[in-house]
């Protein structure tokens, strides 16, 4: 990415001015066209009504899903919209229902929220062992594999380091296996270059406020036909299903079986001028630019006496966390607020496999975006090295 | 309500002056108080970030809960927040865990999204009686209790007719034999002061959007302490439970068992600043305007030659459907909305009981808010008048 593209960029958001952002893995700074189009259609629906603002804008909803299928290379009956990345992630996951018996295959780096679904369901849940390199060893993922797998179930990108998980890999792996494969991708989405059918998972879940720059409230699902045609939602409603007649219902044939009727229309709209965004910019360009800052601050905080980088990984993400000797995390991220830089702490509660095994304290997370400056990290790394004790 | 009072409601609601809007129970047009406090919030996502939009904003964010309190007369422990109705309704429905053998009691009028979920739970349903005015006859009700009835479930007011269901005298009933009572506010809240301890229901769900005049996407649900303590969610994430080591998690205390992590902090906002705006104005006098209105509306379209007018009830609510003799109702929605008058269709796939049973066409359902005036309601009639065949 060229230094005048990224000042357009920085142009085109306006919190840019107002702050310096390392918490793009938290919720990224949105371009002013995702906010305005947010605003624009919250002001259709206060002039002439909520349902005949969505009706007017009918087609622009539905080109959202056309928006995501060209993101992931899927087909647009394969997305569902929904309010956030867990949402999406169990509407697949507990219409599994898996339970005492069944086995589900994870990484270490997995995500709480899906580690609690496991505990939740009753399945025995197996954490395959790391690589030397810190990423999930796809051999020992093969060796655990027999009749009793019913799931294999990774966080692509985890919330508390800077690792990517080998997903083609896993995704080969599960397929020869035969076995339901799904991607937590909440972190690499918008910041990696995803596409389903390289990936082979059979459902990826992923939310618009992060690495994609949309509103707070979105997520989207995707699911390919071959499981969508056997899992029966969990929950239903009659924008998942139709109420046929008095004894009978029929479930959706497309992914929208995972919705429901009501969701937030102007943010919906957002999420789509912020996929539109990241595709005209295009995901290669804006991956090797957020990898490679994120590989500055890394080196630049490395120098630093006393801090500790812990990210790990062969391939590597726009995540970077580290600790500071002698100073808790939370209060380096208190002091980086006041100077107007914005990160954030990560914690054994996000990822028990993780910190556990790692026996890691609290984290700083500063997690960059393409829209980030290599000045800026120098502020950080000044600044971290200004606080430190 | 003093007719200056009227004028300086609307005057505090942009799409007065651009619709005749009369399909409050789909979704009112807000105040501008409402559209400004979301829009506020997502300009201060803009500048600062997400997350750091949020801190600052996380007292207001608990006052929400505090406002639902207030307005159910309910604790904020009670109160989950979350993105529609239907998910605070699925979220009760679907962790009672009913399935064959048990028995639910619901209405005729029920809406089709909980009668979906009933037939999916493969509970037996029984459709209490109407009494001679239509509404549920609280005796057959009664008369139906037994061992195996495991819920009580009813829509307050549906959202084909001009129906008020006798919720206090069905609290009464379950409350005596034991039994959960969940009741569907989706189309009450706001437009009828609601009362759980007077309601005696055990849990109760609506949305932000109808007639509370709050943003898309919102929804809240109220679950009673003795009801919440013995019904784990049907699904966790990290904000329902706390990951607390590798193999255990905990689940919320309060009602927040029943959200998930991620939300439109603008829109739950957004949400706060109606159910304040309602409570100024006061919920008796809402209701007290609401019906008034309703009644005149019914007056006048059965006075029109072919004009059939369809509710039911002893007591009844802001909503009014009619059909007219030979004119479909989708062709007279769509002349209405050429006159910039708001209406909508309701038909038999959102409550096949009700219509199967009074054997109904497709109606006109016109829902009337404290904003509408005397005058909209002749011209709406007026317009039915000129369109009819």
């Amino acid at each position: 990415m060229r230094a005048e593209d990224v000042q357009r960029l920085r142009a085109e958001t306006p919190g840019c001015a107002e702050v310096i952002h390392f918490n793009n893995a938290g919720s990224a700074l949105p371009p002013a066209r995702v906010t305005e189009t947010v605003i624009d259609h919250l002001r259709a629906e206060a002039a002439r009504g909520g349902y005949e603002a969505a009706e007017a804008a009918a087609e622009r909803v539905e080109g959202v899903y056309a928006s995501f299928a060209r993101l992931l290379n899927a087909s647009p009956e394969d997305i569902a919209l929904t309010d956030n990345a867990t949402r999406s992630w169990q509407a697949v996951f507990y219409a599994l229902r898996l339970g005492p018996g069944d086995k589900i295959l994870t990484c270490r780096a997995e995500y709480a929220s899906n580690a609690i679904a496991y505990l939740q369901s009753g399945a025995t849940v197996e954490v395959v062992d790391d690589d030397e390199t810190g990423q999930l060893d796809v051999a020992d993922l093969e060796r655990r594999i027999d009749e009793r797998v019913k799931l294999i179930s990774m966080t692509h990108v985890p919330t508390q380091g800077g690792l990517v998980n080998p997903a083609e890999q896993v995704g080969a792996v599960a397929e020869r296996a035969g076995i339901p494969f799904l991607l937590d991708a909440c972190q690499s989405t918008g910041q990696l270059d995803l596409d389903v059918t390289r990936l082979r998972c059979d459902a990826m879940s992923g939310t618009g406020r992060k690495y994609l720059r949309g509103p707070r409230g979105t997520g989207f699902l995707y699911v390919h036909p071959r499981l969508r045609a056997r899992l029966e939602p969990v929950m239903l409603d009659l924008r998942s299903a139709v109420w046929t007649s008095t004894g009978e219902y029929e479930v959706a044939e497309s992914a929208r079986r995972f919705e429901v009727w009501e969701r937030n229309v102007a943010a919906t709209l957002g999420l789509g001028a912020a996929v539109d965004y990241a595709l005209e910019i295009g995901l290669p360009a804006i991956e090797a630019r957020v990898c490679e800052l994120a590989a500055t601050l890394r080196a630049m905080l490395s120098g630093i006496t006393g801090v500790r980088v812990h990210d790990q990984g062969k391939r590597q993400s726009g995540i970077v966390t580290f600790s500071v000797d002698g100073m808790p995390s939370a209060e380096l991220r208190a002091e980086l607020a006041r100077a107007r830089i914005n990160t954030t702490v990560t914690g054994a509660t996000s990822a028990q496999y993780d910190f556990t095994a790692r026996e890691l304290p609290d984290l700083l997370r500063a997690s960059v975006h393409y829209y980030n400056t290599e000045e800026e990290i120098r502020v950080l790394a000044e600044e971290v090295d200004r606080l430190r004790p």
